[in-house]
């Protein structure tokens, strides 16, 4: 017998995928942020995102506001990462009979926050009993918001891997809960990440964006998801890779550095391996990363930063020329 | 503290929808079968469903093509309930670390069968890892087939409700497989449930058929979730509901009887409070009753059976006039 942990998420994925029968219709199926499906002529985007207590929040660490905007958050940053337009929202919910309806309200009202801010409307949904461990499922519609959409293929040798604001910041502020160190600006982007939806639209805009992919699982994984989809490999440049102000102040904190850790590779390593910040990483034709850059810190205020580059003597990620030991979030592993 | 269980699954459903808010492109929001949302001018109908290990199914009696199967079965239904005509799915999969890979491609296969009878494709969906319970959620985009969409609003007072087929038969099988019965028809029904796609659009084509709604809980609670957001009233008659040649054989049988039931007794509880038959139960102008029965019998060779009236004295659904003492299934109580 072969459990999912000896084969791992993207090896049951793979083998799940062969049951997705081609369709005229489907111009994006299993494999991308969202899938694509052609409906009466029009473009629709739809994309799905389960959520599970012990293994995406715990109640001792996640406020029920938090749980639910998060859960909103990743939902809709897969509509970011395509540059869509999202339209509305379903949530699924099980959860055990003594679940306290107040905390279900917290987390519903945390969704909706967000949701509302994004002009998404919630318009249904599903509820169940489970055994204890409360279960969301959030499913997302959106359309292309301009003439076309971006996937996760498309990145070629010589292109630039960009990224926007700060990655890591999620996994930090996660890692100062746990420890009890105190970092409100790092536990902030842990529990209320904002999709980069208008960010993605703005690259959908700009042809010399030629992939674009938002960071879940981390920079090293999704830069490793796009070089995969594209045929491609991409070399990161951990030098090159943004320390949020905040990241390096905690990761010089007392804390910290009583374990005798290199603040500087502390903070790398959250920039590179963290996940859940909904940064968004982009492929860019070189000739014009330098223009692109400049133009998106003008127009949002935040800096998108050249991380790496694509290239043809490799397949998949690697960080500074090496194969990274662990690659990100695995569910079964 | 109010728990779920305090306040059951609807009081919690109706708590949770205030923070749905109100958008000119939400056509149906919470409350219907699907919601039915608007998106560049077209009808999309979209739903999503939640299956939980322990709730919906157990691995004891469920065959994992079986789980697949239902699950999808259930979703499509959705669409079916409304007239529609469904396009692409997605599935969230969550499942413990030893999960045994074989048995989840069994359980995709067997959802894949039933997607592919439809002509619905898999388009994408999600894969996390949990505490051990298996969880799915499956989400049905859809369009509507004809000029229109039916909802669960719109019977009135007058109004016939008439059911497809043969509720109560997958209730029965359950039955038979955690008593150890040899009721194999009442099995497969339990098991490989086909949802009426073709009659609800049939249905749709036809202006009689004023409210629709799919048999997932259970005649009665189905029937009042139709005349409560009809804002009406509707007595069941139950020596009316039709009872399926297998579920009365399995009635009379040797197991059951030495219990000393009465025959008609048991095999009508069935009928009148099983779930998960997806069968259709509609609201029909009472002039045009007889002649759309006969018309659907012709056109499926599957009875179309009257089985009560819809009326303004009382609200909600009344069995032979008494207010029945358990309305089907309520996941938190």
């Amino acid at each position: 017998m072969d459990t999912v942990a000896d084969i791992g998420e993207f090896g049951i994925i793979k083998r799940l995928s062969a049951y997705a029968g081609a369709h005229p219709d489907v111009l994006e199926g299993i494999g991308d942020d969202c899938a694509v499906v052609r409906m009466s002529g029009r473009v629709v985007l739809v994309s799905t995102d389960m959520f599970v207590e012990g293994t995406h929040f715990r109640r001792a660490t996640a406020e029920p506001r938090a749980i639910g905007w998060k859960a909103a958050a990743a939902a809709l940053s897969d509509i970011a990462a395509m540059g869509g337009s999202p339209t509305c929202c379903l949530v699924s919910l099980g959860c055990g009979r003594d679940t306290d309806a107040a905390f279900l309200e917290s987390l519903y009202r945390g969704m909706s926050e967000l949701l509302a801010e994004c002009g998404v409307a919630l318009v249904g949904g599903d509820t169940t009993g489970t055994d204890g461990a409360l279960a969301l499922d959030v499913v997302v519609l959106g359309e292309p918001a301009g003439q076309r959409y971006v996937t996760r293929k498309g990145a070629r040798p010589g292109d630039v891997l960009a990224v926007t604001g700060w990655p890591g910041t999620s996994a930090a502020g996660l890692c100062a809960l746990e420890r009890g160190h105190a970092a409100p600006e790092l536990v902030r982007a842990h529990r209320y990440p904002r999709p980069r939806i208008v960010e993605g639209q703005w690259f959908c805009a700009h042809d010399a964006v030629r992939a674009m992919i938002d960071l879940s699982d981390g920079l090293v994984s999704d830069a490793n998801h796009l070089a995969e989809a594209s045929g491609t490999g991409v070399d990161i440049d951990p030098e090159q890779v943004p320390l949020a102000p905040a990241l390096r102040a905690y990761a010089t904190g007392p804390e910290r550095s009583a374990a005798g850790e290199s603040v500087e590779a502390a903070a790398r390593a959250f920039a590179l391996t963290g996940g859940e910040d909904y940064e968004l990483a982009v492929a860019v034709a070189a000739g014009q990363a330098v223009g692109l850059i400049g133009a998106f810190k003008e127009r949002f205020g935040v800096p998108l930063s050249t991380v790496g580059q694509f290239t043809d003597a490799w397949f998949g990620a690697r960080v500074a020329g090496q194969s990274p030991e662990r690659g990100g979030f695995d569910h079964f592993r």
